[in-house]
């Protein structure tokens, strides 16, 4: 849990800096907004039992609902952010980050803008969350489903058969391209020649240099999807080199992510491979940030239809978390998990009504105390507390004292030991311990 | 959601400060751990639907899960807080702070301690809470289940009937003594005698005081159960003494509180009629804290009945939320949603280059910063959005300041504004923003 709260923490702090307001969805949705907006994902909703009263289901991430928010409360643009758990009823693989109640960290920008400007905050947000975790090095993968689009509609491939096909393009990360390509010919009826000009596409990776390639490319300078998504992408990679975050993103047209809903500029930060990981065992961990533009989402919740443009990312808090796990256990730091500035402490018995003064004093003034919930403990046990539990000093009052109106105040590393004047000790502790 | 955080922020401080660490437990139980621990709250339990797999069901509140967490681990003794979502089948009633999904802010002290120093620990943190959150004047009414039967049993109650009587008598804070007699003697079927005699035990409230004349009245100085409960009680106010809080505690025979599992000492918090509320119509919002001693729980859940004692509070954020809501409205002040403390704008057309390259600079020195998705917004409507925002100030750059290397920065309140260096512009936004 501490863990897992900075990390948050971090997270939270990049969004505020983007002017993100916090909004707070139900986790509990009707189950008939959640039906058919996750294709395959749609058998992993968790359901409620009918008791009577409406039919509900657990939230399954936290687009959707944001979606049914902006429609059912007629709102035209906002940016917000949302650290919430979602509900899967998934095979848990927790090595890998995977659960079936994880987080999701969500930043969305909604409204009707001028091209490319809220798509490069998205990406910038991205580049500044992994470059402030120090996760090692890292690629920003960015494609556009007009593009691909385009491109499918150049090789031939009928437009009924774009997702499908936009599905197998997906598994190029995981595959290699000949046996997407049999996927494409074998199970999606493809044709081999179709087939082999979208192997051509599909392989390039590259930057502003590709982009420009691709306007002048004879066939798909033609075709008006491609055109606008290259245009795009121009843009959007001119405002990436004033925010200076190019290095690390790479326009890839083999990225089509799978959910239906995106329709334009889409994104997958990986973590590549690092020389000096602590673990011995390199775990994949996939993409551990991913987003794009779904302009039609909200519309299927308004009565009328009225849209709502929207892009957004979505940080992969669960993944990021496994790593740093990993990382903690085999650097063997041991993670605090309270963080109890000062144990107070007796040395001798009879002394329960000084300790329990002094320890409101303490609570009083702001600082994060503990006492041993024993009349009469002995002095070892108590030093023996703060060594177990990482408390860094303690406050030991004794009749010489209470007599001599001091704390002895005892650094429990160095074991160096201070009479402070009992109307001192506040500060003393603050010195020590607040940078 | 801002609010609401602030109130969970001082909650968990005050949480931190008292030593817990924070656990986190999933929202869905298996369905079988919470029938039967809720006794009439069972029936707002929300249950899933059975989708093959094990049968499960949403949190009802934070205490069964812990003690639940305690079983199973096998844990003896742990300081932890909890803050997260319950879930009840209810009839929600917002302006009371009632909802159907809503917030638990829980702290707990499990393990075997000398008697009554966790207890006063909780109703301390009770009182750091209800002070540090200014509520206006407040009072905390504590009891003990053992006096309470020990009431009952000199009364001429049998055991059988111990439970009911003390429903009966928790409805002393919405009813008149008349009414709860009436209910006594017509639906629990006490003879009038005993319940006269009850009469006479549960209106008592007072101090220590109250104490000693209890531990001296010939009936209830010659019960066990009473005689143990008052000599905890009597140790309990030594204690509190020493925290300096006993003005807001009032030892009060009338409080029984709900649950079944309590053991010993309970307690709870009210807020007194404020004279200075801002709140025209003073909305009646309950108890704001509670809790008490459970020995039994956790032994519940042991498959071999291992017994580890616990005491607990829970503080009653909505109902607080809803007050500081109604306070917030009322004195018309604004709530900021996001916390920007500039926005980057342009005096002029052909400059979003410019812009996207100083917020870019801003963000990565940690400043918060927005800038409208605009290529060419008019200033006026940049200004106005700082206005609308609450954004305190404003970093304009145009062909003039870009010649000049500055900025202007402008006081979005008094409309002044002062040319800054541009590399000391980050130092300027931060002397004028942070204390």
């Amino acid at each position: 849990v501490v863990l897992r709260d900075r990390l948050l923490a971090a997270v939270v702090a990049c969004f505020k800096r983007h002017g993100a307001a916090a909004i707070d969805t139900p986790v509990l949705e009707l189950r008939e907004m959640l039906v058919g907006r996750y294709g395959e994902g749609a058998k992993l909703i968790y359901e409620l039992q009918d008791q009577g009263g409406e039919l509900l289901a657990l939230r399954y991430d936290l687009t959707v609902p944001f979606a049914r928010y902006l429609a059912m409360n007629k709102i035209t643009h906002m940016k917000r952010y949302h650290v919430a758990k979602v509900y899967r009823r998934d095979n848990p693989a927790t090595t890998r980050g995977r659960y079936r109640e994880f987080y999701q960290c969500d930043f969305d920008i909604a409204g009707q803008f001028d091209p490319m400007i809220p798509d490069a905050e998205c990406l910038k947000i991205v580049h500044e969350i992994l470059s402030d975790l120090q996760l090692g090095d890292f690629l920003i993968k960015v494609n556009h489903r007009q593009i691909l689009n385009g491109v499918f509609a150049v090789c031939g491939i009928p437009e009924s058969k774009f997702i499908t096909t936009c599905s197998s393009v997906d598994k190029l990360d995981k595959m290699p391209w000949e046996e997407v390509r049999s996927e494409m010919v074998g199970e999606k009826g493809l044709s081999p020649e179709a087939a082999d000009r979208i192997g051509e596409y599909v392989q390039l990776h590259g930057g502003l240099d590709l982009i420009e390639r691709l306007l002048q490319d004879p066939k798909l300078s033609q075709n008006k999807l491609a055109k606008e998504g290259l245009g795009d992408m121009k843009l959007l990679f001119e405002y990436l080199t004033l925010f200076g975050i190019t290095g690390k993103v790479s326009f890839d047209l083999s990225l089509a992510r799978g959910l239906d809903y995106y329709t334009g500029v889409i994104y997958e930060a990986v973590l590549l491979q690092q020389e000096n990981d602590h673990v011995e065992e390199p775990v994949s961990v996939g993409s551990v940030a991913g987003g794009g533009r779904y302009d039609g989402l909200v519309g299927m919740f308004d009565p009328k239809g009225r849209k709502v443009p929207c892009v957004g990312v979505s940080i992969g808090i669960e993944r990021i978390f496994s790593i740093l796990e990993q990382r903690v256990e085999a650097s063997g730091e041991k993670v605090r998990t309270t963080e109890t500035q000062v144990l107070v402490a007796t040395p001798h018995k009879h002394l329960i009504a000084a300790r329990l003064k002094l320890i409101s004093e303490l609570w009083d003034a702001g600082i994060k105390a503990e006492m041993l919930y024993k009349k009469d403990p002995k002095l070892l046990k108590q030093l023996q507390y703060c060594e177990d539990t990482g408390i860094p000093l303690a406050a030991i009052v004794g009749e010489q004292e209470l007599a001599d109106g001091v704390v002895k105040l005892r650094d429990v590393t160095t074991r160096e030991e201070v009479d402070i004047p009992r109307e001192k000790l506040v500060d003393e502790i603050r010195r020590r311990l607040e940078p």
